[in-house]
């Protein structure tokens, strides 16, 4: 007899387990939809090449890809943005823009597992492409906040680091950074909090290696950038640059346009200016953010960003995007250190016993009508003594009892019992539905 | 540039299909929920040996299995049954018997591709553990049932087939084919309606090959007891039998019981007894059906059965159970052709414009405050005129505009326009959320 389990990483939900996912799954889905999003859906098996045509060859050490039975190359998705990219590339010319998408998937990575780290998670995408301006940023980030104040989250528990890949480029380049090494060099900032001294200027001369740069000096004038916390600083910062940089100007702009609909939002208590956030992917191309858990771990609960090139790198048009990923594990994680998740779920509303043989037709057919007129019943599959089935419905958590019994069948009603006062009262058999929708819930 | 496509049989699904598709797992999760079904959840990628173990080594030429990095043999799961077994074997000593348990989850299976057919389909799987009576085949059934009607199908869309691999064991025995030539013979019937008469004597002759049976007279026997369709048929066809057939009263008792307790679901008019039903799969002990729409190509909707050794096999305790899977390609097509699909999802309850850039911040507001009351609420991305705006409106499909423009501004108002019948009004933007929480929907 082999012993069977599950594979590392991946989760079983059991039902008290499942009412939990699909609180979290529904709370993302009324919420995006309430903004106005659609949910789309792609397949789990994509080919392979549809990950490293985005994300280089290094990530499939990364992917649970094989070689199906047609001899093509596949992997498990280890996220949505390729295939929503291809979605709209296909249709690029027929969709209604600015184009509002989520999606509600599984995804896949083959990696160590640690806390907040499966193999298997869930994860909440939401989209709009076809805007570039910082609207769309606004009210992609104004998503991921209310996604999370819709668990009772607040701004004690969360916080929006905000940063922007396109300023970063910018200040690289008014430092003498050639644009060649700027996206090495941000890979570098990457682990600016990770990295040791030493191990820090290493890299960076690494990332500068072949370039006049010089790197103590450019690690230098970084911590003095990802020094400045507010959009007052970064001017400030920036109000002494020369002409190399005259692109910061219009986009400290775009800064007070992203930060002033946040605040019309009532969403500025949630936002840090932090530039120490890059993203680690080298397709995003301007606004960054990650949402971080203000206390314990500090794990990220969200990411995201403006991508405007990839929808055309993956076979479409030009078609700025921007969107961010929320995943299931961190998210359930903090709801249970916070006491916000869901009661478990209610037993039947009804639970029908039939206290000898020649009731179970007529406690059947009621417990029939019932479901038909979309009220929970359930009913015991035996006959029995009145004492030990009225137990069987309290175990299942049920509501109300409908008691038939001879006597009842005789008189053609039916008894209903409140399992909480015990309070019991009768009702014609033929007006059960009609009494019990009146009532209900 | 790589033409990047999904994989062939997996489909990908825009907003309006996805739309589709949550109705049809919503109709599927609200009647299981209904019945008193908890929806659980278990891991796409499984152990190979799961499926193996439960089905045969042949399984796996169907499968999309292979090596995962740490060398493990994996599969993704071409059903859910054999991870139900498991999760059910693992907590058999504290569920609460009856287990009634319904999952929704994507399958995956490497097959020629046919309508109806896929690689990856949606399956809704209800079963009851611990309940070894026909009442809990007639649970199965009902749900089943009713789960088509929630979507408005009726008995004259589709039927159940209902057989009984327990009565065939009984009439093979009686008829003097060994237990260990029953399988084998079941396998032949399963091919009753497509092999010519040649091939069909073949295949029996291999079936019964070293048994003192003689094929063709048991051909004609099969023949005869398919051609029962009734219960009273079939009681009338035993009523000779011998006492080598002693089983057959008691099942033929038990048959009564499953047909009463439908009947007094209200059932029966969705009933066919049909022996030829015998379920392929070699783990089915007692009861199965078939759910067919009876027109069309008359393709089959869903299928189940009994099958109380499988949790044993799987590691489990003994625990009989029974239950059904409902794909979702067969069925919306069947809906698409009946005319019974959803109305697309319509556009937000509440669009704002802004027509001047200082009206900017209040529309945001007031969006803010829409959403956060629950209410579906969207807006343009831009200030600009009002004849494109409210252009831009209706083009989302909103049902009601708020205009927010410097006069309003001016005045602490904001206008209200129905989409629909163009009628105006005006609110003070204080009592926004109050006045259209209280008007709303």
């Amino acid at each position: 007899m082999p012993a069977f389990n599950s594979l590392p990483g991946f989760r079983e939900f059991y039902p008290e387990d499942q009412a939990i996912q699909n609180h979290i799954f529904d709370t993302w889905r009324k919420t995006a939809t309430g903004f106005g999003f659609q949910e789309w859906e792609a397949p789990v098996l994509e080919p392979l090449e549809l990950f490293t045509e985005k994300s280089g060859e290094e990530i499939v050490r990364q992917l649970f890809n094989f070689e199906d039975k047609g001899g093509r190359k596949v992997s498990l998705r280890p996220e949505m943005t390729p295939s929503l990219a291809r979605l709209a590339a296909a249709r690029a010319g027929s969709l209604r823009r600015p184009v509002k998408w989520f999606a509600i998937g599984e995804n896949f990575r083959y990696e160590k597992q640690q806390r907040g780290r499966l193999r298997s998670f869930y994860q909440f995408n939401a989209d709009i492409l076809g805007e570039s301006g910082p609207a769309a940023d606004a009210e992609a980030i104004a998503l991921a906040i209310e996604s999370l104040r819709a668990f009772g989250l607040g701004e004690t528990d969360f916080r929006v680091r905000l940063s922007d890949r396109t300023l970063w480029f910018l200040f690289l380049q008014s430092i003498g950074i050639p644009e060649e090494c700027a996206a090495a060099t941000l890979a570098v900032v990457d682990k600016l909090e990770r990295l040791q001294p030493d191990d820090l200027l290493k890299a960076m001369e690494e990332a500068l290696a072949g370039s006049p740069a010089n790197p103590a000096e450019a690690l230098a004038r970084i911590r003095g950038f990802v020094a400045q916390d507010s959009l007052e600083k970064l001017a400030a910062f920036f109000a002494g640059s020369g002409p190399v940089s005259e692109g910061i100007q219009p986009r400290l702009a775009d800064w007070s346009a992203l930060l002033e609909r946040l605040a019309a939002f009532g969403l500025s208590d949630f936002i840090s200016v932090d530039m120490t956030i890059v993203r680690g992917l080298a397709y995003y191309t301007g606004f960054v953010f990650e949402v971080f858990e203000r206390d314990g771990d500090g794990r990220a609960l969200a990411g995201g960003g403006r991508y405007d090139a990839l929808v055309k790198k993956l076979g479409g048009p030009d078609m700025p995007a921007t969107g961010f990923g929320m995943g299931d594990v961190t998210l359930r994680n903090l709801l249970e250190a916070k006491n916000l998740l869901p009661a478990p779920p209610s037993g039947p509303d009804y639970y029908a016993i039939a206290l000898a043989p020649e009731c179970r037709s007529a406690s059947l057919a009621g417990v029939a009508a019932l479901r038909r007129a979309g009220i929970r019943a359930d009913y015991s599959f035996k006959e029995g003594r009145f004492g030990k089935l009225i137990q069987a419905a309290e175990q299942a958590g049920a509501k109300n009892v409908l008691i038939y019994g001879p006597d009842e069948l005789a008189a053609g009603v039916v008894k209903i019992r409140n399992t909480g006062t015990r309070a019991e009262r009768t009702i014609p058999i033929a007006s059960l539905v009609p009494e019990l929708t009146k009532t209900f819930p």
